[in-house]
């Protein structure tokens, strides 16, 4: 417990992701304190009365003044910035980390940004906790979010073994699995499981605004709409941010995707029941199949 | 309750769909015996075990014999056959409805079957009750399953009024909710909410099952991936059959889909993020705001 206990967190983005795992140190005695600081001072102030943060802040430097635990919880976009604004006020020993969905940009941000400072960038571990939802803000701040969910956390060569050792330590405290990989592998991979979907969703749901019987569709649409759907539900501005930062990965992984849309358009075009068969049963048996058992 | 009592059900097709309603009406008292028929003997048997038939047949006109309500609830491409089967042996005064995903082709099936049978195309009434899963069989049978449900009737012009009124009282009978539509309006409706969803969600896993990295893939994927994805493990041979049937319309909304696709990849390819933030936006905006309050 000695490892991962922290006097003062400080979280930049206090939303569902931020706010849950504040919820839970503070909750297991890990953390002292938690300050709060982010751009909405009326989701702050939400924080506040939830209970989420002990205190706020509306300045980044005097935010991180005395952490020892930096925990970078907005929009990719926003960390460049931020981490600039923050160099000169980084205590001696703080160790920092994120919850980023893309990892190959939050490397390089951490590089390029403490490429004078190495101490600080020995302690500055990139990480991703796979707990996203279409809810945001502090008042999704929850206890528990984290249990059973998978943290993936992608270490840099520059960072030092301690430092890794405790970002993994403590996710696995409220109750996460952690796997560790490279950033590149990461993003592969959830280009293809996460970041795609979201795209396919949105694109889907923009599909439908033209048309004429919309209400009607919205109306009677089930349960098969409400899952496929749900994640064009999710925050615009951290899915755009998201969809540049992977946007290599994404235009392949779009290119598969239509790759097979069209295999399937083509089958229905000359009334392929055979070729379509096959395509939905081997979809269905890998789907079907999943979760993977350990 | 005298309009909606029958002596004899037979359900054509024991699966999710079919054995959910034989088992509310049983339980309601609103049929005296249930048979069953199907190509799955195994499945019968299943459905005989658990109770949600009285009785299983083998051949399509014992198991219609007696009935005065026969309802269709197995894939769609089956009926015309099935229809052509029973014909000499549909008893005088039954009544017949069905559960496809898509109307016209069924609306067109009973023409074609009927059309030197009108006073049994008259109490021909088809319907889609929206209660769908990706769960499929006897097995999957549950009592409960329309309660507060949607079902589409969808009215031929041939049919007698009172046969139509019969159809949406059972519907109610068991919980759900009833309207009307053109079985156009409703193929319109459906191919937007339901085929296309589940077109795309075939595609996409589709699209992944070539990677080198699948398993880490299936291992690490989330909530969003759980939801989107999750009606990719519909049953295959169904999904076939209503894409087929609802072809063109899907063909244009495939169109539309690929349309709002290309939107997005065009604007990551130059960065473009205000396009980008305006699509999710508004796709966001749409999502959040469903299901529509009555």
């Amino acid at each position: 417990m000695k490892n991962i206990a922290f006097k003062r967190l400080t979280v930049i983005g206090v939303g569902l992701i931020g706010g849950s795992l504040a919820l839970d140190l503070k909750r297991l005695g890990a953390v002292e304190e938690v300050v709060g600081v982010g751009r909405s001072r009326e989701n702050l102030q939400r924080a506040l009365e939830l209970g989420v943060v002990d205190r706020v802040e509306t300045a980044l430097p005097e935010a991180v003044d005395g952490a020892d635990l930096i925990f970078l919880a907005t929009p990719v976009g926003q960390i460049p910035l931020i981490l600039k604004t923050i160099l000169p006020f980084i205590p001696e020993h703080a160790l920092i980390t994120d919850a980023g969905s893309t990892k190959s940009d939050v490397a390089s941000v951490f590089r390029e940004q403490f490429k004078q400072a190495s101490n600080i960038l020995a302690r500055a571990v990139p990480a991703h906790p796979i707990a996203g939802s279409d809810l945001s803000g502090a008042s999704a701040a929850r206890y528990g979010l984290y249990a059973e969910k998978t943290v993936v956390v992608t270490p840099l060569e520059e960072n030092a073994p301690e430092c890794v050792q405790r970002v993994d330590a403590l996710w696995r405290l409220v109750g996460a699995r952690t796997c560790q990989l490279s950033p590149d592998a990461h993003d592969a991979i959830f280009s293809a499981v996460s970041h795609l979907p979201h795209l396919l969703a949105f694109a889907y749901i923009s599909s439908l605004l033209t048309r004429e019987d919309l209400s009607a569709c919205l109306a009677l649409a089930g349960s098969g709409f409400r899952d496929f759907s749900r994640i064009a539900a999710s925050h615009p501005e951290m899915w755009r941010d998201i969809a540049l930062s992977n946007k290599h990965r994404l235009l392949d992984d779009i290119e598969q995707f239509s790759s097979s849309l069209d295999k399937i358009k083509s089958a229905l075009l000359r009334d392929d029941a055979q070729t379509l068969s096959k395509i939905f049963f081997d979809a269905q048996q890998t789907r079907a199949a999943w979760p993977p058992k350990y």
